[in-house]
Parts: C-alpha cells; structure tokens; sequence
C-alpha cells in the first residue's frame, strides 16, 4: 500500500505551522503528538446563515465511494460570507467551526488529510486564492486545500460527490451551479441581495417588507402581509419597519421573515402569492440559464437538479421547490429532481475524499 | 423690543456646556466672551452623500421673509445619515460641520439662537427624538432646536421657507414628502433601498449593476451597460463586480454609476432605457401617493412639486425630471414645478428663522 506508507512519511514530517489563534487551537496542547491513524478529512459549508463542519475518517480505497463513509464529529457556527459579514469574522468562524469539529473527535490539525471548503461568496479565483490562503495559515503545509463555492458541495451533497447535473440553492441566498461530466461549469445567480438576487429568502423577504412600506404610503395596495410581519416584529407601525430593517445588516434577519410570507400567501393575499410566484420565476431563470449555457439537456435528455436550502424545503400548501421544478419541466422535460438526504457539509467532505483520491491516484500513476 | 431685551438676558444667563468632544470646538476657546449681536441660526442639510451647514444672522422682525439674509458661512461633511453609516459617525459628522459654520464666521456655540437640522434618516418621532437628545447635549439649553426629515428643508428650499406643497428628492436615496396649508403631512418612499426606494440613484444603478449580472450569466438580454460599467470601475470581468459591490457598503459609491446608465440610455440600450423608465415611474407614483393622501390638488388646482437632487438634475437629452413631471401632469394638472435656486440647507436656515419666529412671536402674544 505505497500510498499509506508516504502518508506515514508525510505525518512524521508535518511542519507544524504555531497557532495563530491562541485560544482556538488551545485544545491541540493537551493532546498526544500523533493519533497513528490514515487521518481525516474536513468538510466545510459555509452558507450566509450558518456554517458546518464535517469531520470525517480518510480510510482510503476501502470503500470506491465516500458515501459509507461514518461522520466523526460535526460542529456549526455562524456566518462565514466575507461579503456579508467581512473578512476578519468570516475568517475567524471558518476556524473555529474547524477547531471545534477536530476537537469533538479528538482529532489535530496533524491529523487532517484534505479540507474542502465550500463556502458562499466565492465569486471570483481571486476570492478562491485568498481563502486557501487563510487555510494555508491554519494547516501544516502537507494538508491538501480545496476552496468551493458553497453551490459545489450542495450538487455534491445530492450526486454522492458526483460534480455533474445542477444545483440550486435558496436560502438566505440563492445560486444555480452546474457541472458537465467533461468538467465545464457554469453558474448564475449567487450575486447578492444589491445585484438581483430576487428569489433567495432574502429576495422574498425585502419584497414583503417594500410591500409593506408602500402599502403605508399609499403606493401600493393593502396586503395581509402588514399586520403578519409587523406582529411578528413586535413592532406597532410600518414607520418603525425603516428603523428595524437597517438596524442589523444581517441578510439571515431578513430572510427569517419567508415562512410569514408563505403563510400570507396561503391565506390568499394577493400581494404576497405575487412575490412567491415572482420568486419561483426567477429560481428558474437561474436553472435554465445554467442548463442551457452547458447543454446539460439536449431536448429530452435527463440531468439531476438538486434541490437545496429552506425556501425550496418548506414542505408546506405553497411548495416554492414544486413551482420552480414545475416551471423547469416545461423547457427541459429530462429535469431528474433530487432532494438530498445529507446536509451540503457531508457533501464538501465526499468532495474533499474525491479530490484528494484522484490526486493522490494521479501521483501513484506518475511514480 | 421686547425680544431683543429678552436675548441679551439669555444671553448672559447661557448655561455652556462643556465642549464634548475636545478638538472639536477648541475654536472657540480663542474666541472673546460674547459678539453681542442678535445671534445666528444654524440649517443644516444631511442626506446620504454628505452634509451642508448654513450660518446666518437672526436679525429678528427686520425683514418679514428670510430669503434676504445673508449667508454668514457655509460648511460640508460627509454622510449622517445614521442608517447609512452608523450612529456615532453621523453625530460626530454633525457635530464636525456645525463648528465649521461657526467657526468660518467667528462665532460660537453661544451666539446660536436656532438649529434647523434636517437630516435624512428620520422617519419615527423616536428617530428625531435621539437626534434632538445630540443636539441637547452640544448647545446651551436656551437655543431653539428642531429636527425634520432632509425633504422638508429641500421643500422650504423651493417655497422660500414655507411648507406648502410636494417636494420630490432623488438623489443617492428618494423621498416625496408633502404638506398642507393647515399643518396635516404625509411622505412615500425614503424607506432606503432594502425597502423599495428604486427610482433613487442607488435604486437605478444597483438595477443596471444587476443587469451586467444578469447579461453575463444568460438570464438577461446583452447590454451596453456591461462594457461601460466595467470600463468605468476599472474591472475586468463581470464577476468582478461581486466583489466590487460588497467591498464597501456605502450607498453613494453605487449611486455615483447613474450618469453611466443615462449614457448607455441616450445610446439607445434597450435595458438602460427601461431601467431609467422604470425609475420614472417609481418617482411619480412616491408623488402622486402623497397628494392624493393630502388632496393637494383637486382636480386642477395647482400645487408645488418642489425638485432636488442628482437624479433629478440631470439636464442631459435624457431628462428624468422632466419625465416624471410629464407622468404626474397627467394625474395633476395643477402640478407647478420648482427647481429651487438655494440649496436645501438654505431651506433649513429658513425653516430655522420661520420656526423661531412663529415661538417668539407665540410668547410675545402671552406675556
């Protein structure tokens, strides 16, 4: 098994890079020097809402896939999108979540194989270089690194670590990324709330309170959704809703106020089953324009569209997921729905397990 | 002249506060005691971009409107809205340019009678309440002070201080804002632009950055606005203006892209056009909502529409104030517009003199 033999190698070489955040790896020091094992793997989802780590045993060629693979530990945290919440605590949440998962199955950073890291707000390969930076700092120089937009782990997520088909996610945000099976991707959406976003949680929400507004001042007409929100803001007079949204900049804070437009909508007003049905068009948007710009379908042709994030899951009379598969179905017949039955982090790791096999399949095939 | 007796004694009786913020009014340490005269009033215009103090003299009774006082000092300072860049810069911003004005005149804290300060930003009785409890604690407890929303000094701008009619502001943000002869008040929009404000300069740019999104990941039609937007913020690519956007959450900075939008618009781009058409109708529907709600105009009666801000200035081929007075003219005839010949500080300055006066002459009439 040469590849265990140079991973033993390479653990006994580790240089240990100092903890750059004292108080964050701290738990590193009561801890033996090495755990003698083939090492982890780290899977990272970092959504506009909260983050995930995924910790999970390297094992390799025991298994041809990683979806056997048992979860070591699990730990969650905050926002980690440096575009909403900046840099310095976008940073600081990656390492902590990675920190407490580590330490929940007593593991070390020496341990740690591969990390993906999958995390909303990469937009750009200049975004991709400074966050691998960021893990350059926290793991010894041995440890392979794979940045992702959080998009990537989602598809992962329903395709067993397969990058091929669509994904789209709403939550807070909302993306569309596809991959072909000759690897061309393609992604649309994923802006943010200034550049367009109108189907993401946030986009449903920010509609609901602007109906709100111009329902006051007399632009627009009178909706349900006035005293729904206002009692669930505890507040007493759409005046108050200016001071309340600009308060917090938090987009989850916004997006929160979804399940109270659904259930407007439900109730029949005419406002918000509008900014529902606007929403459902614009997802879909997102979906076609990914399929067509990879000819993921050729006419009848299947592709998988993974479903992802709370907008899409609300299992409730008005099933936003439904609407938007209904809307794609009438241009692209082949679309094969899945709703994934592990969480995007669980797919950054099997994505992290993958990328690392074929690197390392790659330099046994050179050696 | 009672009034006159009665300032002097105020005068000797102030109460100065000491200076909160040390080397924000060291000026006036260097000053002589008192000047003497009837005093000064103090406008002060906040709005999202930057902030504008006006000094002048009271010369109280000697004229019966304020349009002929002179302009003793005039000041700037950046952003104080305290939505936009938090509490603490806005009152440090107000503070700064209010000892400017003062200090470019050679008076102090002691010789002010008044402050008008309309800032914009207040949109609660508990937003002016907070502002007023600033402004208490920098000036002797014996000067008038007063606190508005920055539409209603853009509308004493254009009616010599008179608060009759409709102003409409677009600029960096958009508010209409109207009063009645009798003192009744009503405003749309101004809610910023989580809120629905899409026919300001932010509204319509962040607009035309979305359309650049949505042109380059095939959910929208091709534009002109993607090579001029980019050529203009020195990007390369469209996925560059992610990064761009978040970078800085300043409204102005996005707001600044509107003569590029007008531009493409002139051009004849088809998506620019529709963006700045959308937000002529944004415009007027925020007008038509206040007079209707303040029956401003029955039928052909005529009204002021009093007109300020970047957006509406804009004296190019395509003329976005025109647009929107041609769209309202439809609704109302009666519609008068006014491109006000001061700046809205100015209308503070005058709104300060109306209101003292109105008090002075209130106690005249008691004692």
């Amino acid at each position: 098994m040469k590849l265990e033999e140079k991973e033993e190698v390479t653990l006994d070489a580790v240089d240990m890079k100092r903890p750059r955040n004292g108080e964050i790896w701290d738990f590193e020091l009561d801890m033996p020097m090495a755990d003698g094992g083939a090492g982890v793997i780290l899977g990272l989802d970092g959504g506009t809402t909260s983050t995930v780590c995924i910790c999970m045993p390297l094992i390799p060629f025991s298994h041809s896939q990683p979806e056997s693979l048992p979860i070591l530990a699990r730990a969650v945290a905050g926002c980690s999108n440096h575009n909403s919440v900046g840099e310095t605590a976008a940073r600081e949440t990656l390492e902590q979540v990675m920190a407490d998962a580590l330490s929940k199955c007593g593991s070390k950073r020496s341990s740690v194989r591969a990390v993906c890291l999958a995390v909303s707000g990469v937009n750009h390969p200049t975004d991709q270089q400074r966050i691998l930076g960021w893990l350059r700092d926290i793991f010894p120089s041995n440890v392979r690194l794979y940045v992702q937009n959080d998009a990537v782990a989602a598809l992962a997520s329903g395709t067993m670590g397969k990058l091929h088909g669509c994904v789209l996610i709403a939550g807070t945000g909302t993306i569309a990324y596809g991959f072909t099976d000759d690897g061309k991707e393609a992604r649309a959406a994923g802006a943010g709330p200034v550049l367009g976003d109108w189907g993401s949680g946030y986009g449903i929400a920010a509609q609901a309170l602007t109906a709100v507004v111009k329902a006051h001042d007399g632009r627009g007409q009178d909706t349900m959704l006035t005293s729904s929100i206002l009692k669930t803001l505890g507040l007493s007079s759409a005046d108050e809703l200016i001071g309340w949204t600009y308060a917090d900049p938090s987009w989850a804070r916004i997006a929160a106020l979804v399940p109270v437009v659904v259930s407007c909508a439900e109730a029949g007003d005419e406002v918000a089953n509008k900014i529902l049905l606007d929403s459902v068009q614009e997802l879909a948007s997102s979906v076609k324009a990914v399929v067509e710009r990879l000819a993921l379908c050729d006419g009848k042709g299947a592709f998988p569209l993974v479903m992802v994030g709370g907008v899409l899951e609300a299992n409730r009379r008005w099933d936003i997921g439904k609407e938007v598969v209904n809307c794609i179905s009438k241009h692209f017949p082949g679309v094969l729905p899945i709703r994934p039955k592990v969480e995007p982090a669980v797919g950054a790791a099997w994505l992290a397990w993958n990328f690392f096999m074929k690197e390392c399949h790659r330099e046994i095939c050179r050696s």
